[in-house]
């Protein structure tokens, strides 16, 4: 007998057919066996019908008033989908984030679980029921609800899953896996059937979100096995786990990120520390910089070029602008209308010409490359956004067809 | 500074705008120096829509799980509440039924509140916050939420003025307070301005459901000064409080139920023991009798007349007839076109006359009697249901006009 954790969410749950839908996957689990914790999101649009709801009435209301709100959305999806158990014959509970000992750190809307103490759901799993967790949610210390932000529902999950030593941790969706490229741009793009944690954890950064990034994260720090799989289609998904235990392919996915603006410095003088500070001035504003490219310039100067989120290009630009011209650099300029290309894969440590690969299909599509970035199982490469979706085909034509 | 807990029904906050009128109250009450406990039921038709989703899955789901469902609705009221109050600019905290302290017995959708443990209303009200209550819903021992069945939330705010020695507890209604009579049936109803906990527990049992009857018997218990006003306008209610308080009125109230069918039973034999069991008949069946009346039939026998709701009329014949009529019994028969009238007055005690100036009422308007009954503080009499409005009419007239 295993203990399984299955997660749904918002989709899979939205109406009456979709709940006993998901009563069957469950109950269908339970019956081979299996001890089965659900954690489910609040049904279909729920979440954002509450927050029209709040702004209505006050758009700069408290977080925490927010979070009280919020959290009555899972409370009513893991409430009918116990129901619909109880329809279908099978012992069942439903528990709030509190009931089922979800401890978090006390920032509303963006909380972090602390702990999971799973003495309730063990107890409910030792009188043979089902139970249900609302996702999304938890109590901080001064007894308030809290809720994890969008996505949180996977972290939940995968929470359970390490509190209780689970055997698997399914977490349903809407596709039936993780694919080596976005199947609605790439028709032959195909489905993994295993992938690393940290090869998922590069595409999900990339922008290819199938897994909140966190629950990821976590699942790899207690070594949680977890698969990806349609609440639609009943079929094996993606299993992400363990990199020595993934047969290693030689790169496992390839992903578009559009959100990304490129800034550029140049001649900057060549004094120590000097590019320190400028990163410094760009952290100081809360803004991300991802790939950074440093090279040298001419008459003692130096050129620096990195990315960042297209919504920080402008504050970016001007900051910079403020501090470095009075010190006579010549040009900080931002360029929005790039995106990023990323091949993944645990396999390209151990092979080289994986890089060169990547740009031969690029160099056959005639993209230019502005900018390249490489880390032990990625590489990137900035180029013009209009180029982007081509360039995700002819990479995938060139390993995968 | 007093300390006062006012309770707001779902019409009261149905929508924005009438959020906002509560807000306004409640912080009106606040700004004069007060300390604002609120309670508040779910919005509008909140509760009835969710039970329609439960029925849509599963029409027999366990009063548990109908519970976590519910409470979701004062949830989201709370918050929506607190909200509004917080773009008043006032401090403000929602509390769940549990955190407000809320201890309950174990009985899901009828709980009964066995204790308020106030600490977290007391602290929060320290740090100058309004407190608003999710009313309807507590605790049990094995920390499953549950709810106190419709109308639960006035004994929500009773019991937090119990918890808490409050001054005053206000109950808003759509109504302007506590009338002689029906203001919608008879035009020259008069509201009253103070009324005695026993005259009310009498109107609320009588029909003229004003006031949620645990409520008031709570309120008696430990002695709170209730306020039935509007939350449409402002100006004062009536007040419930102890007799002794309460000026005394010949009578305070006319209360019309229509919901009472007659029972006859003609010829029972005269042995001892025989009515006790005809009672036991019916309560076995958890049919409640109402008035019973017992009179000397004829050749050794006697003659019972007892009422029931409607609902229970055909059964209770049936009940009767299968275990009477083969002991000789000649006639079991059920009216359901019947009414009661009562008038209701603390006065009436030491004044004589009052039921002859009620019977008066009724023979000048030509309305049979058909049977009576009387206690200290009321007197009730069954008549035909097509007389009822009439009824109510000529008695007021005799007594107000």
């Amino acid at each position: 007998m295993s203990l399984i954790v299955q997660k749904f969410g918002g989709s899979s749950v939205a109406n009456a057919e979709r709940v006993f839908n998901v009563a069957n996957i469950v109950t269908d689990t339970y019956k081979q066996g299996n001890s089965v914790v659900v954690v489910v999101s609040a049904q279909g649009d729920t979440t954002d019908d509450l927050i029209e709801k709040a702004n209505e009435i006050n758009p700069h209301a408290s977080k925490r008033e927010m979070d009280m709100l919020l959290a009555s959305g899972e409370q009513i999806s893991i409430a009918l989908l116990a129901m619909a158990i109880e329809k279908l014959g099978y012992p069942v509970v439903s528990l709030l984030g509190w009931q089922a000992g979800f401890q978090t750190s006390s920032s509303h809307t963006k909380a972090r679980i602390k702990r999971v103490d799973a003495e309730r759901i063990r107890k409910e799993i030792d009188k043979k029921k089902i139970v249900i967790v609302a996702g999304f949610q938890g109590l901080n210390k001064y007894d308030d609800l809290t809720t994890l932000g969008r996505g949180g529902s996977d972290t939940s999950a995968v929470a359970i899953a390490a509190a209780m030593h689970a055997d698997l941790c399914q977490i349903f969706t809407d596709v039936k896996g993780v694919y080596t490229a976005d199947p609605r741009k790439v028709p032959t793009a195909k489905k993994l059937d295993e992938i690393s944690y940290d090869e998922m954890l590069e595409l999900a950064t990339l922008g290819a979100q199938v897994l909140n990034n966190r629950s990821v994260e976590m699942a790899k720090k207690y070594n949680i096995e977890l698969e990806v799989l349609s609440s639609l289609e009943r079929e094996p998904g993606t299993i992400v786990k363990e990199a020595t235990k993934v047969e290693k392919m030689l790169i496992s996915g390839i992903a578009k990120d559009k959100d990304i603006a490129r800034i550029s410095i140049i001649g900057l003088p060549d004094k120590p520390g000097l590019a320190f500070k400028v990163f410094s001035k760009v952290s100081a504003a809360n803004i991300n910089v991802d790939i950074i490219l440093q090279s040298v310039g001419r008459d003692g100067t130096k050129d620096i070029t990195f990315t960042v989120a297209k919504g920080n290009a402008e504050e970016t630009e001007q900051i910079l602008k403020a501090y470095l011209e009075p010190m006579g650099v010549k040009e900080v300029k931002a360029d929005t209308h790039t995106a990023k290309i990323s091949i993944v894969g645990a396999g390209m440590e151990s092979h080289a010409g994986v890089a060169t690969k990547m740009f031969e299909a690029l160099y056959d599509a005639q993209i230019n490359i502005q900018m390249i970035s490489t880390s032990e199982i990625k590489v990137s490469v900035l180029i013009d956004e209009d180029d982007a979706d081509n360039a995700v085909k002819a990479i995938h034509q060139k390993f995968f067809d």
